[in-house]
């Protein structure tokens, strides 16, 4: 079977697919009790993300317990500002923890670009899972987008207004720049190492750019990850092309800017009816997504009912992978989210 | 002089107007010494909502130091919730909180609409603030909508994904509504006694509407805010009809729907340019917005050239009240606020 035969690979260029794929944001998560007894052994979880015989583990497990049509490697989008040079911790309950913060061209002059064998344990999953999962679906890598993965650097952290992050755009822009570009290098470097070692589509994440204006979006978040995208090895490594996704959660009022990225997908959240993203969005791209996550706490008839509407509501059109409007919640139950699979299938 | 005759009413109504009317959201606040000094007073926050004189002290602060052309009584949303028999408190660095948590339908049992004489100390503010104001600017009242307020009495304060308000939305239907219906009462009554009190415009806040799907906006936000607006008495007191400002914050996808609500003015954030909405909303609706908070900590030169593009933006139409799309920040330094509002009236 190639590559390009998949179901979800199908979707990703608008070819016509037998049924809608569904895979779910953060699927290898705290949700699934195998999940977490594997994080327990691990003992962290950024040593879960770096021992890759784990992170496969629990990279395989909502493939067998889910059916879903894709498998995500289980990794974090942190671990590129490590690799640049910057301290990483994930505190119980706080969130990532991200030091010494980058605030100044000097601090800037600290990072280096980072180098494929700092995130080899990255690239070693991937081998592992290839093996592992003797083409049953396919595999997407990911790295979060370069404004994404700034705001962590320059906050330290996850931030509710980003005023420090916004500070360095309007008063230090040519560092701000600097930065970007940096983070940009790295990412570019980091999914062609994924590529390369079997990656069989990316899925670039930006959390945060939504946030910003459109004006500031298009100057401090979509040039980088356009320059990103137009540097992959699109062309694979003797398996095809590598569809890109793109998600900019919160992004709904973005969506005319965010698919000039050069993705072939474009990810959207629950804020906007698909229909309407279908409207704003040209024809020759696909849509991911796009139901709320807390939906997966309704009755299994209200979830199938929810489903059946985005279905209907992206018109028949081909190109659309079912998919959370962001990550499954923790305390979603198991069964919901079998259900959700279950129903898209069934339903399209 | 007539409440008719103020700039910012005029604006509300879509009139012509000499220059652009600001005000800013949370501009009686922390980012102000005065204001902490009065609050350091009060003891707490909560006592300085329920102190008239206190109140009206801190809401006529940023009218002398600013020069807005709008006071808003000092006061918060969570004030309603209280009065219909919740605790209310406010811990220093963790935001509000509310309890016991509302979540079945013998919780709701247990909650009675607010009565007027239970939030005396607000329409007491007001009746200070309009003699203390003498006509120097008009005075706005505001009430959280029945979904935001909602939100905080479900989850019993702030929340990141709104799991619990989500699960009875969707598991527990009739008791929702019968709990926004009973928020929705309360609001409508508190509008009307500020009104009676003497505002002179009054803001309907949703904060957390904008995490619904447009499908649940529809069913659980847009009717019980369209019921209030169209029970208040928008015939004012004698100084002719009372505008509404009706604000959805991370609203910009749902902007066709939440103009049906029935306010004269729309509240837009800064994820969408103002030329956007201006085209997605009603020539007869007004527009109040929409700077990005965080452009407060720019150089005053840049907080000019975007005050000008939002200006600009809005293509010279009478009906356009500035402000920011959301609360002033605490650490913005009260020299860029002054800035802001000075260079919206050179502009305009």
């Amino acid at each position: 079977m190639s590559a390009q035969d998949f179901r979800f690979i199908k979707a990703c260029w608008g070819k016509p697919v037998d049924k809608t794929p569904i895979w779910i944001m953060r699927q290898a998560g705290r949700y699934m009790k195998e999940y977490r007894d594997v994080r327990e052994k691990a003992g962290s979880f950024l040593k879960l993300c770096k021992t890759p015989d784990l992170a496969a583990e629990v990279t395989l497990q909502p493939i067998d317990a889910l059916g879903v049509d894709a498998a995500i490697m289980f990794s974090d989008i942190l671990t590129v500002p490590e690799a640049m040079g910057m301290d990483l911790d994930f505190l119980d309950g706080e969130g990532p923890k991200l030091g010494p913060v980058i605030r100044t061209a000097e601090d800037v002059s600290k990072l280096h670009i980072s180098r494929p064998e700092d995130l080899s344990y990255v690239t070693d999953t991937i081998k592992i899972l290839r093996n592992d999962l003797q083409g049953r679906v396919p595999l997407i890598g990911f790295s979060g987008a370069p404004f994404t993965l700034a705001s962590y650097m320059v906050e330290g952290g996850s931030s509710k207004n980003f005023i420090e992050l916004k500070k360095m755009m309007f008063q230090n822009r040519e560092t701000m720049h600097k930065l970007l570009g940096m983070v940009a290098d790295s990412v570019r470097d980091y999914l062609n190492a994924q590529i390369e070692a079997g990656a069989q589509a990316v899925q670039i994440f930006d959390s945060w750019a939504g946030h910003l204006t459109p004006r500031d979006y298009r100057e401090f978040a979509l040039p980088y990850t356009k320059r990103i995208i137009s540097e992959l090895r699109r062309d694979g490594i003797g398996e095809g092309p590598i569809p890109v996704i793109h998600f900019v959660y919160n992004g709904s009022s973005l969506l005319e800017d965010v698919q000039t990225a050069g993705a072939d997908v474009v990810g959207i959240d629950w804020h906007i009816d698909i229909a309407d993203a279908r409207a704003r969005i040209n024809d020759d791209l696909a849509i991911q997504g796009n139901m709320d996550p807390t939906v997966l706490f309704a009755d299994p008839e209200e979830i199938r009912e929810r489903a059946g509407e985005i279905i209907k509501g992206n018109g028949g059109q081909p190109g659309h992978i079912f998919n959370l409007g962001h990550g499954i919640l923790p305390p979603t139950p198991v069964e919901h989210a079998q259900e959700l699979v279950k129903a898209v299938h069934d339903l399209s």
